[in-house]
């Protein structure tokens, strides 16, 4: 069972988080409450009439590989339902949608004398409501987005919060330039300049941007990694409850004796009352043969997240087994439709060799980018996987002959937020309404906002296809001049170190 | 007696606020909650021997000039204890500290149908926490401090927050940039620019600011007054709670009626359980008598906010009756140093007529300045205010005296955060520490945050002092060249409406 605390509120926001072909309605914030998710969800499932499709409250026990399986694909499923009994189904194509956050993560062996303690522990999974821990002394372990919330929370009411981190972390806000919602602003654009831009120019140019809002240094949040080594915390209140001293930030745990806590700089507090371990989850599929999809520490070889490499017949799909940099519900659809249409025997899938080398060379740049973690095994990047799985489905905009057939629509794709609607607009599962939604997406990041009248209030565009062509331009030019430029333009990292002596020490 | 809510943290930071020859211990957070400083005054009254002076839980019933007054000054008071027994004083002078928050302001006439209303409504004031409005709908009128500070917590546990303003406001923040507390940047070279550049122009760069961080306009709290019009609303959450829809920005209540609640704009809510009045506070001397400090509409005549001015005797101050953009601690600090030595008459105070005529001069400049409202009758600028009682005290920094003799200090002073220390390093009261107090502040800012190694953590120093020469030398510039410069020079605002069309809209 999932579980939530009650005052969740998610961190993508509704333009990006939608389906593609069913936009959240106009006037829904555009942070929605995890009330408003399930409103959400009821009426999706209201406009496509799918509770009956759906069987509730049932245990899926074993799903195994019928004998014939290399010739029919087919599936044995054995389910429980609540009243304790057992059926048996036969399905010709599996969809294994559990997501990662499937079992708490809590790692006591890695904290000498937990068995000693005295106040109580649990993980973040368990955590409701703030008011029981009113006065009381709290320490929460790690600095994740539940991390992070949860401390933010329980500082309003707890006598004192300490945030234990080993790492640090780059914390991002959920309200961006100009009080947009910042995913808004991860497009087309921005993943242009993450392609062009050398990595560490890149992290740079990030970490001066969030170093402005806060000094992560003075705050002793700086990780010794950088900003795209990571999957990013969000959280807008952090900086303040530091600022304020209600949330100190602590390293590592050493040692816990009785109700007091060693930290690894050898400074003790005293007297905790509760230790909220959010340490994350590990993910397995314990009702699958260990040799159809194995796991282990937090990998799985699948290909593309999607597809395990080995079987005889594509009819096994793992859906939302990732960790994207964005919303992770129109990838799931997306990973949907290409799923079913393999089923389907409409896409075929490549050769055993070719699936295992794109498996292989995704890991390695996911090692070789991210930090060493269980955390960070199933990263994408949102534009980049989206336009991938995409252009296998054969749904992936083209927007060069948008730009020339439908100007309009096609700069809104360009140089507007990547919203889901763009890869309803041809191929498969096109969508007369996908137009229209993005060219009022705009409108309804607004109009939940327009509960006062006021002067127009209009979202701020921003003129990023002149910089576009201003990059494009240069890098035209290092290509063509290559040899003959001055050092800092072959090396841009450098410019920004040499840059740094003239500014102030940070 | 005052009252507070539980979880109130104050918005000016510690070093900001601290009184002038004891500055807040190094490892207390920045912002500090309620019962920190009440830890705070408890130090200070233990470090100075305070509480013998005091006698607490009296009631001042009357304070009355004596027969003799025109001669002797003397004051007849009358006061009661806890126990009901009334005294009787005679007294050589009279400090009254009870600030302006003393009467809530609860404007029940201008809200029509309020009779009917069946739910709950109090005063801001006696709010103390939110867990009884859990799921409840709740109304709060005014974006003041308060009323955007309990629009906030409500929203975490109600069920929705409307947030009812009559103008809309500018929001700052606490949290600065790069982290540091947003106050110490309201220092001499801040107060500098405020004097010499035109008010539009200064308005427009600050209310660009504010825009980045959340566009007033997208959020319907934009008013029609500048930046520097309104006492200013510290909120770091509020555009977090707006744009997750959990507080909708209403415009003013036309009407209750039952339950339900209809605005300005003809939308109307229904079942609202709670109604918040963040409707200010009036004040008033009760005990004394109308002729010697006569108060309407929230205006008493006041020489620079302290002295009745057609008193024979200069025996009463009023300290602490002022609303300054920044820490009112310090303030009320200087004006009782100052009053303590005009009782003394150490210092005399200038004729009836001069007193009046300055009186008017800042009544006059407000009205200017500030939009009509009983909020905007006692308005002050920290530095400015600051210097000129420090200059009648005789406690002003010599900031070029010091620049040539105390270079380092000299520096801090003129460019540094304008802390209360200034005022002690030469006249009456000078204190031996308030030198090393600037040159130890920025430590003192850094320290609360040191609770995990990590790189060295430096607040960044700015090289504003650049940016004062530049100004300096542009002005001479200015004023040799006055008649032949180009007409935006002449008129910076004319420039800025000119650069607006060339961005992108708000």
């Amino acid at each position: 069972m999932a579980s939530i605390y009650h005052s969740v509120i998610i961190n993508t926001s509704k333009e990006m988080m939608c389906f593609s072909d069913f936009p959240i309605p106009a006037h829904f914030p555009n942070f929605m409450h995890n009330s408003l998710i399930m409103d959400y969800f009821r009426m999706y499932d209201d406009h496509f009439q799918l509770t009956k499709h759906i069987r509730f409250n049932t245990k899926v026990l074993q799903v195994k590989q019928r004998s014939d399986f290399s010739h029919s694909g087919q599936w044995d499923v054995e389910t429980e339902n609540k009243d304790g009994k057992k059926e048996k189904h036969i399905f010709d194509a599996v969809m294994i949608c559990i997501g990662h956050h499937c079992h708490p993560n809590l790692p006591l062996h890695d904290f000498p004398g937990i068995d000693t303690f005295k106040g109580t522990y649990f993980h973040s999974r368990d955590y409701k409501t703030p008011e029981e821990w009113r006065n009381k002394k709290v320490v929460v372990i790690g600095i994740g987005n539940s991390g992070g919330d949860l401390a933010v929370e329980l500082s309003r009411v707890a006598k004192q919060v300490y945030l234990s981190t080993r790492r640090g972390a780059w914390i991002l806000n959920r309200v961006g330039d100009n009080g947009l919602p910042l995913d808004l602003s991860f497009d087309r654009t921005l993943n242009f300049f993450w392609k062009i831009l050398p990595y560490g120019f890149f992290c740079s140019l990030g970490e001066r941007r969030l170093n402005q809002r806060f000094d992560h240094s003075l705050y002793n949040l700086q990780p010794k990694h950088r900003l795209m080594s990571q999957h990013p915390t969000v959280n807008d209140e952090l900086p303040n409850r530091i600022l304020s001293g209600t949330i100190q930030v602590k390293p590592n745990i050493r040692r816990f004796q009785g109700s007091s806590v060693e930290f690894d700089d050898g400074s003790v507090v005293e007297d905790i009352d509760l230790v909220v371990f959010a340490t994350g989850y590990r993910f397995s599929f314990p009702f699958l043969a260990s040799h159809v999809v194995s796991v282990s520490e937090n990998k799985a070889s699948l290909y593309k997240y999607v597809f395990p490499p080995e079987l005889d017949r594509p009819t096994l799909a793992i859906i939302g087994l990732v960790q994207p940099l964005g919303a992770i519900m129109p990838i799931s659809e997306m990973q949907a439709r290409w799923a079913t249409r393999v089923f389907k025997g409409c896409i075929k899938l490549p050769s055993v060799a070719a699936m295992l080398k794109d498996i292989q060379c995704k890991q390695e740049a996911m090692t070789k980018r991210y930090v060493s973690s269980n955390r960070h095994t199933i990263q994408v990047d949102y534009v980049t996987y989206m336009d991938e799985i995409a252009e296998l489905v054969g749904v992936r905009p083209r927007i060069w002959r948008l730009l020339l057939t439908d100007p309009r629509l096609g700069l809104n794709v360009m140089f507007g937020p990547c919203t889901p609607y763009q890869y309803r607009l041809r191929g498969p599962g096109k969508w007369a309404g996908a137009r229209q939604a993005i060219l009022t997406q705009w409108e309804r990041v607004a109009q939940p906002m327009q509960t006062r009248p006021c002067n127009d209030p209009k979202p701020k565009r921003s003129f990023k296809w002149l910089l576009v062509l201003s990059a494009a331009v240069v890098g035209l030019a290092v290509l063509v001049y290559r040899n003959n430029l001055p050092a800092f333009v072959q090396d841009p990292t450098a410019l920004l170190d040499k840059m740094k002596q003239y500014l102030p020490a940070q």
